[in-house]
């Protein structure tokens, strides 16, 4: 069984971006503003949307299950205020219920958070537990900087978080640390502040006490861990001048990358340095790189090919990358899926 | 001949700080604020300070000569305004020119900017132009973020950087595309902000037309171009997507990236998809990561045997990459060694 644990729902009806804009031009003038109401998606647009984009690349590239959420560079939590949040992140996250449910074999929900800068992280709880209880998902993206590339909120090991992780561990919910599009020019958002965002993540972690306070949490690195792998002499390194114990003991419990990483070498690399159990199937398909690398022939974002060809990696590891560590990181993955029989 | 494109002066005599702080405490206080005269460093002490530290470890090493400039973290541009920059990159330069005159076999300058946040890049030019004509300097570090983490001033694309790139391009000088400490709690200043800097420069020239403009114009992108080299099927695929032509015609006339990456499989994937012309030996020795790899016994940053044995590099590879590649990038060093007949 093949489980891609970094899926987006990009291939939404237009109806939903339409909502969208009409929630944003709503905000200058609240008449104009729509209701949860308004939006009204059959089934069969879902179903449209979803077997001709997702669901063949999955067949044709041979990946059982997806764990899926809402658009990431959609989730844009920097627009608008809480209330603004709120709505987005429960509509997004009912359609990607609604696709989970039409296809119960082939996604498995991850909620988006209505997050919103400034506002304490605990107005975020309500639907993550609405999420787990009503839609049975099985983890949350989370987004590091929700003010969009001016990272104007406190680091992930902050007492600010700490609501959130004790939701998440009491639910064995496990984060990608995952942001949205960049309002800052400095930073492109699918090319610089997701990356940027990855490595960030992973030195907060690296500096914080954070999994000693909570040892049961888990957080997904997503793009591969941003630079993090490609430097992990570095940050060896860093953690030795500060003092800390070796990665593996103080983050690498709680820490896991995903392979999006679009070419053979990174791919190569990611499995060379990384410990296999802390690395997480994903490809982030249909997503950011959506075109076909001239020299391979192949999509870029066909990440299974880089997994089955890494030299490093054994018939045993490529089990635990497809599937055996995300039955692991994600609990009540594992849980559906043997209530399946699976 | 090994040429090391990146080593900073990080171990100038504890009176450069000292000025410094007392330059900080002028800021609040202007009665206590130093003159420039204030500062007294003797050559000997210099002397004692890179003897005992870079020049030892260069000789251990085998490297023969460092553009040399000064201490990254140290530049720290958001401090008070354009004069406080003035004067501490005036001082910082200085230092610098004296490692270089007294070691003019092992050191050749590279300038800090006097750069402020909101300042017109222009004030910039007076120093480079100093350092260029009465140091014999043959390099610029160029912060992208001179706010320190809150990326407030225009992508490098923008004609706001056009007066310096004038002047670059006519004394045919490059920029190491380098910030300096962060003042963001988000971002660790060598684990996270610097590797981000590397990937958002790179994503910044990649979007802009700014080689069009300037194809003369040359950028080194520090510690081994960030997230780059590790992503760089996402970043071919990402110009494919955006209609810009193959990376090797878009920007590698006019980018490079340095070695500085600490552990084997690092260099050996850069070695691997960065064609070797755009490669260029460096370690920013001594810098952020000083320690011991217990898994090889060595220094991190002892780069040069990481080069020696990446396996996709010929002797003529690496004789490009520790000599001809800088001579080409760097053409006033260039001219400097063959002056001195080598």
């Amino acid at each position: 069984m093949i489980i891609d644990c970094h899926g987006h729902y990009t291939t939404a009806p237009k109806a939903l971006e339409d909502w969208r804009n009409r929630q944003i031009a709503g905000l200058k003038d609240p008449a104009s503003a729509p209701r949860v109401a308004d939006l009204r998606i059959s089934d069969d647009e879902i179903r449209e949307s979803i077997v001709a984009n997702q669901l063949r690349l999955m067949r044709e590239r041979g990946s059982d299950l997806t764990i899926f959420s809402p658009r990431a560079s959609f989730m844009a939590h920097h627009i608008g205020d809480l209330q603004t949040s709120l709505a987005w992140a429960s509509i997004c996250n009912e359609l990607c219920h609604r696709v989970a449910s039409l296809f119960p074999d082939h996604f498995i929900g991850a909620a988006m958070l209505p997050q919103s800068p400034g506002a304490p992280i605990a107005t975020s709880i309500a639907e993550l537990e609405r999420c787990v209880k009503e839609y049975g998902f099985v983890a949350i993206n989370l987004n590091p900087d929700p003010s969009g590339g001016h990272w104007t909120s406190p680091p992930l090991g902050d007492r600010y978080w700490y609501p959130l992780y004790e939701k998440m561990v009491e639910y064995g919910i496990p984060a990608m640390i995952h942001v949205s599009t960049s309002c800052n020019a400095c930073f492109h958002t699918t090319g610089a502040h997701y990356l940027n965002a990855d490595t960030t993540a992973f030195m907060q972690c690296l500096t914080s006490d954070l999994f000693k306070d909570f040892p049961d949490l888990k957080f997904v690195i997503p793009h591969g861990g941003g630079a993090v792998p490609y430097h992990w002499g570095r940050f060896r390194g860093l953690a030795q001048e500060m003092k800390k114990p070796p990665l593996d003991e103080s983050v690498l419990d709680n820490v896991y990358f995903d392979t999006c990483v679009y070419h053979q070498p990174g791919v190569n690399l990611l499995a060379e340095v990384i410990p296999v159990r802390n690395v997480l199937f994903a490809s982030e398909m249909i997503g950011a790189v959506r075109g076909i690398d001239p020299t391979t022939g192949f999509h870029y974002d066909d990440t299974r090919r880089y997994i089955d060809a890494a030299p490093h990696l054994t018939d045993a590891d490529r089990r635990l990358i497809y599937e055996g560590n995300a039955r692991r990181v994600y609990p009540r993955l594992d849980a559906a899926l043997k209530a399946r029989g699976k």
